[in-house]
């Protein structure tokens, strides 16, 4: 048996497939996953959590795997009717969704907390795994576009990530104060490693690198900080990161998404098909590892889980 | 073309039966039903008003006829979610249905009245005929029950009707202001006629009739008030209305609801079959008509607000 614990960083979709792989790994008290609420949004009066949903649901085995998001066996009537009353339907909302928002926001206004929702909805979904969002104040991400400033959800369901992108916002995040086990995890002796998933470096990872305190605890700690590289020859495998990356300059390529992670992290996990940008991660000062990272099936979730696992076991840290 | 305004008081499915006849034969703006209110509650942080929503789907013609209640074309997943992560499900929220309650309750949250919001859905709908709340302020029905005293939908949904019942109360009725254009209707020279609809008359008539003024404007108008029997040979056509009259030891029949209305009404309709009520009613001094009550298909509704309707003219008033 393992030994220790391990904080797992995640957005959506490609950050769930590898906390999914983690939760196989690893027994439920050594896990933790931190999930972004910057993409929280309010929507129709409802309290919308992408990020937290799509891990609820991957890791409760109920999200729908060919979308990305949402559940299985959906319908849609519920927006079919709110379309024909008129109202916006440019966020798609599933009938069997819907009951996770309409809970969370009953709960909320009920003066429960995100975290003890989360907890909540976990515990009904049969999630196992401790599953937090990063704060339970709001921090709202914002993306600067060429034309306006606007909130991520418009940027990137409503306007489909066409602008074109200039910076981002995390409204709320310097009031904001970590989940307080959140805290805990990264003030424990018995930290032993933290994984940032594949998600986006800078609309799902940064805002809780840039949460109050975080990015300074991380560099205090002795426990190894491991990222998996979110591209794979130099494309992102769901969602607008490669052309964000183009707009704001940078070459499309895990070496800048390692570089975006300087200063922070100890070891960049590229895939094989990027192999070749292992000397210019080093050169980073970064230790770059190689391994296959595209994960279509459980077994490669799990395998891709089991291989950071185990560089967290060789790169040492507090408790080796 | 008939003149003059007309107010049909209205409950939730028997009364939607004859307010959809009513505006089949008078034009929109000759007609304003006024929805009782006191049905309304809280759900899972959504505001749900029955009777309302019964008579929007009636008019729209999307109502489900043979449940009574909610939309035609009907699915149930929004409900399967909710009792998969372990919300109570006594009352039954349809995936399209619930399109209504949540804009109603983001359109109320962000300050609109519920007539407002009541006449957005409407338009939305296709609904021409106006359709009123009783009341923009909150009045709650609750119910006095043998044991204990509690909420409408509780006793009428939850505990389906079978406690046993001494009383009900409207609370916050007295606070409750008739909405602008209800009391505008009362007071208006141009009122031609006042039809109660065969709705129940403890928990879906009595909460428009006790609100503040009311009363007092329908004995000072000239305008006939007519109300139909929603019992036929001792029977309710829908819902706990005969179970009641026997727990509250009234005979069940249409006499007694005549009486209960004694003092307000001019004239109460029965149905042939209780054709041999219409002595007992003349003696309590009110006007006894007979026809055919029962209202299956779309004619019957038309045929019998028809015959209302010339129960009005012939019963005179300002107008005549």
């Amino acid at each position: 048996m393992r030994a220790g614990h391990y904080l797992a960083f995640s957005g959506g979709v490609g950050g769930a497939k590898l906390a999914l792989g983690l939760s196989r790994s690893l027994a439920p008290e050594q896990l933790t996953i931190i999930a972004n609420t910057g993409d929280d949004f309010q929507h129709f009066g409802l309290h919308i959590s992408p990020d937290l949903d799509t891990l609820m649901y991957t890791l409760a085995n109920v999200s729908n795997i060919e979308q990305g998001w949402g559940q299985q066996r959906e319908t849609w009537n519920f927006l079919a009717a709110m379309e024909s009353l008129g109202a916006d339907t440019w966020f798609q909302l599933g009938d069997r969704d819907l009951a996770t928002h309409v809970l969370r926001t009953q709960w909320l206004q009920s003066g429960r907390s995100l975290s003890e929702v989360t907890k909540q909805l976990c515990a009904r979904l049969g999630v196992a795994a401790n599953l937090l969002p990063m704060t339970d104040d709001p921090v709202r991400t914002w993306v600067c576009c060429t034309e306006e400033t606007i909130p991520f959800q418009h940027y990137f369901v409503k306007r489909r990530s066409q602008p074109e992108v200039s910076g981002f916002q995390f409204r709320g995040i310097e009031q904001a104060r970590p989940q307080p086990r959140f805290l805990e995890c990264l003030n424990s002796a018995n930290l032993k490693g933290v994984i940032i998933c594949p998600s986006n470096p800078f609309v799902s990872v940064d805002p809780l690198l840039q949460l109050p305190g975080v990015r300074e605890l991380l560099q205090a700690s002795a426990a190894p900080i491991i990222a998996v590289s979110p591209l794979v020859g130099g494309r992102a495998i769901k969602g607008p990161l490669a052309k964000m990356m183009a707009e704001l300059g940078m070459p499309v390529t895990a070496t800048s998404v390692a570089r975006h992670y300087r200063g922070l992290i100890d070891c960049f996990v590229v895939d094989e098909g990027d192999a070749t940008l292992a000397g210019q991660i080093e050169d980073l000062g970064i230790q770059a590892a190689v391994t296959r990272t595209i994960m279509h099936s459980l077994e490669e979730r799990v395998a891709l889980a089991e291989f950071v696992i185990d560089l967290v076991s060789s790169l040492g840290g507090v408790n080796q």
